[in-house]
């Protein structure tokens, strides 16, 4: 199985001012072609920190990929010390030149030092276009140890592009994969603690080849079950095995491999052609962007209404003012009405609310913060559940969008909730 | 200055399926401290992988924290190789042990082994309490040579409680920082290679102990300057050429340090005793999720709605049918009048709406996928603006939230928009 080294080369995500993404991007991908990712380095832009992370890369992997460094601006010193590496010096590339003279005067700005900058590449290695930006990608072979060095952009979609049309073709043409799979189950509803126990018996039974991964996130705890062999009768085994962990997880599966919960959703309100609509207080439109997030939601989601102030429950969705005043806006009657309520206004299959405290403020001495009931409504049931979550407001909010539309997968699955 | 080196324990983050924010957020609080992060190291879940990072973060730096491979599950082998590479052996750490048979009681669970693994740790190392989970953190110290080992669990929340509570307290006692400054201007609606050129004779005048960074992201370009330095003399000069960055950046910027769009917007509602209320299309509940992400918005955020569906936008907001028919959804009259119907609807002061394209459907010949109209209604001033971003159903929701907020940030201002 091949090994790749991912490096993210920059001084803003070592200062803790850029999230790398990058780097997890790839390393999906990468897994996905059956390649091994043996570390990922972040580094700063600097001379020594290159030069030793591309060592150490190629100490321990055939493959290296590095996202970033490649502007313009004062601070870039990668290409020059990646020239200096490799035992070679920059010059202008004179297809990049005149691109981006022409895009500059396209758009009627004056070409600047700092835009031909971007033009100049280490002699000897490949240019790789990009066609998403100004900055193109490098390539350099060591044909005698059969490793390779693509150097991208740090510009997410850029670097994606690039990784699609040159890098992912490339790996896959020159390295030998094993045969690789992997699945992922989603499941919901259980802790991570439990589902240890509850898979221990299965675990023993594992090849040395197979692996079986934990991993918890606000929305989902996902099992992941692989293999990496070189022998095709260990697939038979892993397929086998699989159907029996899905058996074992069966009572808090909702999805399978990248499947999100709003695109399992999703699918199936359009399999059961039902609308949805959303009245939101605590999630303030988060659970209707969730679900608007998925391309062609508009086949199955109306809209939404956000109440944040009781006024707007009352004048929007219509609950009922002495609905608030007996039992008060963190209430199952209130997520009921406002779920019955919004499903009228809007004229869906479905209506589902979200009312609670977010936090800091608002708790009394019965109501916690991440106190939160989740209203359903549709034309046969009405109900509403109670959640008590951690005390942090963008996890409060988070959850909540996670398991209202949890709650309607079960309801439409015919599951209980 | 001292330096540390992060490491993330995690083949979950290898494997491309968790995101690693907790290295971020440590750098950004040690940076704030004025230690340097010399870099940060992904590894396996491996024995192998964690000495060599450990070897490596000893070389470079005084402070090492890793993150992750305290989980009791079957795949964590964190604890014993840690214990190995310091020269001693796992024993059960009594008061942790006591703490989760005592949680497990409380919550009826059976206690489990791999809840007892949680409760060993290396002999000799200081344990770190943990109130927010199980497994506590651990701290290792190299007397002679000055240098430390912070073992934190990887689950985000746990991390910063114990990051908090131990390790800022003992790096702020234990290493000297030099005099270090670092402010972060905000800025929108200009471009970095923009930026670059104008500031290119600013950065001539900067001492080798300056840094000037850009930072590009979907809600603002950020300008970060800053300085580490020994002699308090250059402190005042790093003053001077901070406010002549400032007028520089006078006519982009829209805030300093971590002021989000989301904070600026919110304390100008405050200071103009005004309210905001938002129609959404194509953001389908983003925005208003994003003005009330902010603790305590409900003093000036009255709601939204999410006319997803143009039955909606007529029904709910108002829209004329003839608008519709005429000018089509996304366009500058829809925008109007969605802006000027939810601030009549909720009566607030300030009405706003977003209609766009988000793709990967709905283009036309004359809208691209990206076009966006965004409206804005008060009592004295209705209009909309025109966007056209990139074709990426996701980064046009993010770049259309944030340049919402910014039309109400400059227009509260009164800067012209």
């Amino acid at each position: 199985m091949a090994k790749a080294t991912l490096i993210a080369i920059g001084n803003e995500i070592l200062i803790g001012r850029t999230l790398d993404t990058n780097t997890h991007w790839l390393a999906q991908n990468l897994n996905a072609r059956g390649i091994e990712i043996a570390q990922i380095l972040v580094i700063a832009d600097q001379e020594e920190a290159i030069k030793n992370a591309l060592d150490w890369g190629f100490t321990k992997s055939e493959i290296i990929i590095s996202c970033g460094g490649l502007g313009g601006t004062i601070d870039d010193i990668t290409r020059r010390t990646i020239a200096d590496y490799f035992g070679t010096y920059l010059k202008t590339h004179e297809p990049t030149l005149r691109k981006i003279e022409k895009i500059y005067q396209e758009r009627n700005r004056p070409f600047t030092e700092v835009a031909a900058r971007i033009s100049l590449v280490p002699e000897g290695c490949q240019v790789l276009p990009n066609e998403e930006g100004l900055a193109p990608g490098l390539l350099f072979t060591k044909e005698n140890t059969h490793q390779c060095y693509f150097v991208l952009p740090g510009v997410p979609h850029e670097m994606k592009h690039l990784a699609q049309t040159h890098v992912f073709p490339y790996i896959e043409k020159h390295y030998d994969s094993h045969f690789f799979r992997s699945i992922t189950l989603r499941t919901m509803g259980v802790t991570e603690t439990y589902l240890a126990t509850l898979l221990a018996p299965f675990e023993q039974k594992l090849l040395p080849s197979m692996q079986l991964a934990y991993n918890p996130s606000l929305s989902s705890l996902d099992i992941r079950f692989s293999i990496s062999t070189l022998e095709e009768k260990e697939l038979i085994q892993f397929n086998t095995l699989l159907e029996e962990l899905k058996n074992i997880l069966a009572p808090f599966l909702f999805g399978e491999g990248e499947a999100t919960l709003e695109e399992v959703l999703g699918n199936l309100l359009i399999a059961n052609a039902s609308s949805i609509s959303v009245a939101e207080s605590c999630t303030g439109g988060a659970l209707c962007a969730k679900i608007i997030s998925v391309p062609g939601a508009s086949r199955y989601i109306h809209g939404g209404i956000v109440a944040y102030a009781n006024e707007q429950k009352i004048n929007l969705l219509g609950v009922k003012p002495s609905t608030l005043q007996e039992f008060g806006a963190v209430s199952e009657q209130t997520a009921i009405e406002m779920a019955v309520g919004i499903r009228e206004k809007m004229g869906t299959t479905i209506g589902l609310s979200t009312t609670g405290i977010a936090g800091p403020d608002g708790a009394t001495p019965t109501k916690p913060v991440g106190t939160v009931w989740i209203g359903y409504a549709d034309a046969y049931n009405t109900y509403a559940k109670q959640f008590i979550f951690e005390n942090n407001r963008e996890r409060v909010i988070q959850r909540s969008v996670a398991n209202a539309m949890y709650i309607v997968i079960k309801q439409i699955k015919g599951q209980k909730n």
